[in-house]
């Protein structure tokens, strides 16, 4: 093994960066709210280009306003390896998701930096644009973008619940550049914690993430005939709520007889009218439904929207279903996935394979070129949530593994 | 009998009225929204105060806005007669609710002034602020402050979901004057529609009102764990929405076991955070539920309190029920009821006795003097509800027994 195999990364360094990031959009519980395209988001990057600058990489930004901090390798030829993940947050969102891979990637080209090494391809920092979707409804979407899945018009066009467009704050930040979307990448690694349970029920120290589960979000409608809640006898109503509670009851069914890595979450509950005594004319959700197989994926929610119309006929109500999201499975590239498993065992950490259950950037990037991602896990499996935590020795372990499974594809 | 008994009404200026005020704030669905205390509501006011004025009335107003038009008797020493009801509505509103009662009285008024009859008690036209608190938070607002059942500091710092208070839109609009609340009234005597499908159903061309039914507003809030939609397996969550289906399951049971009287209605579901993927952290939604026995609706309470305990319980969650509202049964005067009844039988209609469903003012103005109401039909018991309606001539036949009652009562 050449030099490079006895470089460690700097987990103190890491570890003051993912806590000063925290503090961008600090909430009052121990989280962040950096919401995608916000003064918050933007306030973030600002930190994270300062850093990059620091070491000397150039950055530059793709229409879509996907970030990447570029450090040259020794050969002109040669495509890059990129690192990278998002730096926006859920509304009530934890301190890693997603920034643990933007600063770990950016660690790795710290540490290379501070030891003079200088890899054959370029290595470049990812930063995808609006990658969790909660401000505008399109989860990954730089990424999706990038990779010619998503049309940038019809992105632009997307608005928040004050109808503030993706263009528009594309425009106010400057955060449309010329970097050519869908570029040749030589490999793409990303890094994350686990946002589940699993390592840490088994001891694992890091996943070696072998493909994503597939995701359907769905928005269902429940119609009724708003009545006033006094009068009208309980036989007569169309009451929307009626055939929610056995959509609800309906929808765990389908997911507990699927086995353990069928999802369902059914969130976003709205009605309309905002009155307490008027029987709902309408009852909003969405549900969000999670399998690695494409194939039961498409039963569940076949399932689904026979329970919805059956529970709203029932009750003689109307009902909708649209589609917001459709992310199917992926499986990452076996080189990439080996890269990942060789770096963990160099570095003599206990590992094992398992499928995500969350969407990544890496997903629409596997679409385009070779990728893989490196997990660790995180307390109590939390995500999406404020109390999200990892301890800094897990966070120097991954970035640790990323150095090394970089360097190896990075040559 | 004297001449007054040959009176009639003018069904068609009571119509062309109706139809005048539908325009104050009229929905593209053939409604109206007149939510209390904002500018359309102020509109339609105007509206009254111009009719009102037009025959003599001299207008007034308490402190938390109720207006009086006063059409003065004979005898000085005799309490007014008043009939009333409201002017605003619900956000998806009907025609009728509230309005008839006003406009109702007022073409009482209109009658006598135009036939030169001068009653000996003085009669007024009341038009209570803020009945169907969907704007503000508190039906029959301003009637309830009027019989001292709520606290005029506390009302007025009431506020909308925008933070506006209900003093700050009394001060805005100049509603807040100097009649003393509570007063001492002959009679009360409110004209409705029934807001339900009993009298249609039986044919009754009036219904006499001789109560009105307990109601209780409930807030009831689940919360759970906020975790990825992902990677977090079913059985490790903290779901509100799975206590969520067992509750809405278990209330319909708990009225249905009532018999036909008993009413639940949930409305108003909200869930946070606002994230298609994060399993919710709360689900917050009201119940209002309704019976005409104070112990069976003390019973349907405590019932659905240990409905929500067990389900918040068994999944995890945690849960907590607010009282928003709490209107107990009504039992009007035998006098004010038997004069309906005798108007009602004067004017050959057909009619029978039932218990209202809804709140109304005249509950809060029954604790204080003698009161009771007279119902007409209305199609399909409809009511909250931009498509409520009633024929032109139903409206002649409740504003002619609220003329002969009014004047039994007035002398």
């Amino acid at each position: 093994m050449d030099g490079t195999s006895r470089l460690h990364v700097d987990g103190d360094r890491l570890w003051s960066r993912l806590m000063a990031m925290a503090e961008v959009g600090a909430t009052a519980a121990g989280g962040s709210n950096r919401q995608a395209l916000s003064d918050d988001d933007a306030d973030g990057r600002a930190l994270f280009v300062e850093w990059a600058t620091s070491i000397g990489c150039t950055l530059a930004t793709d229409a879509v306003g996907n970030l990447f901090a570029r450090r040259e390798g020794t050969d002109p030829d040669r495509s890059p390896v990129v690192l990278g993940s998002h730096l926006d947050t859920q509304p009530t969102g934890g301190r890693f998701d997603g920034v643990y891979g933007v600063l770990g990637g950016l660690e790795v080209l710290s540490t290379l930096a501070e030891h003079g090494v200088v890899t054959a391809a370029p290595l470049e920092v990812a930063v995808w644009t609006n990658e969790e979707g909660s401000r505008f409804p399109l989860s990954m979407m730089g990424s999706a973008v990038w990779a010619e899945a998503s049309d940038l018009d019809e992105v632009r066009a997307l608005a928040d619940v004050d109808g503030v467009s993706v263009g528009a704050e594309l425009d106010r930040l400057g955060w449309s550049g010329d970097l050519p979307l869908g570029r040749e990448l030589a490999a793409y690694l990303e890094l994350h914690i686990e946002q589940g349970p699993v390592l840490e029920a088994s001891g694992s120290e890091v996943g070696v993430v072998v493909g994503v589960q597939g995701f359907r979000w769905l928005t269902v409608t429940l119609t009724g005939d708003p009545a006033h809640a006094g009068p009208t006898p309980m036989d007569l109503r169309h009451d929307p709520a009626r055939p929610l509670a056995e959509v609800l009851d309906g929808l765990y069914r389908i997911a507990a007889e699927r086995g353990p890595w069928a999802r369902a979450t059914p969130a976003q509950f709205r009605s309309e009218p905002v009155s307490p005594n008027t029987v709902p004319a309408t009852i909003r959700f969405s549900v969000d439904i999670r399998h690695p197989e494409a194939d039961v994926l498409d039963g569940m929610d076949a399932e689904l929207r026979a329970l919805v119309a059956e529970a709203a006929e029932r009750h003689g109500c109307g009902w909708e279903i649209a589609v917001d999201n459709d992310s199917p499975p992926v499986a990452f590239d076996p080189a990439c996935v080996e890269a990942v498993a060789a770096a963990t065992a160099a570095t003599g950490r206990s590992h094992e394979r398992i499928v995500s259950g969350a969407g990544h950037d890496a997903c629409y990037v596997a679409s385009r070129g070779p990728a893989a991602m490196v997990f660790v896990p995180c307390l109590d499996g939390l995500s999406h949530n404020e109390a999200e935590s990892i301890e800094p020795g897990q966070a120097t372990v991954g970035a640790e593994v990323l150095l090394h499974a970089a360097l190896s594809l990075a040559g």
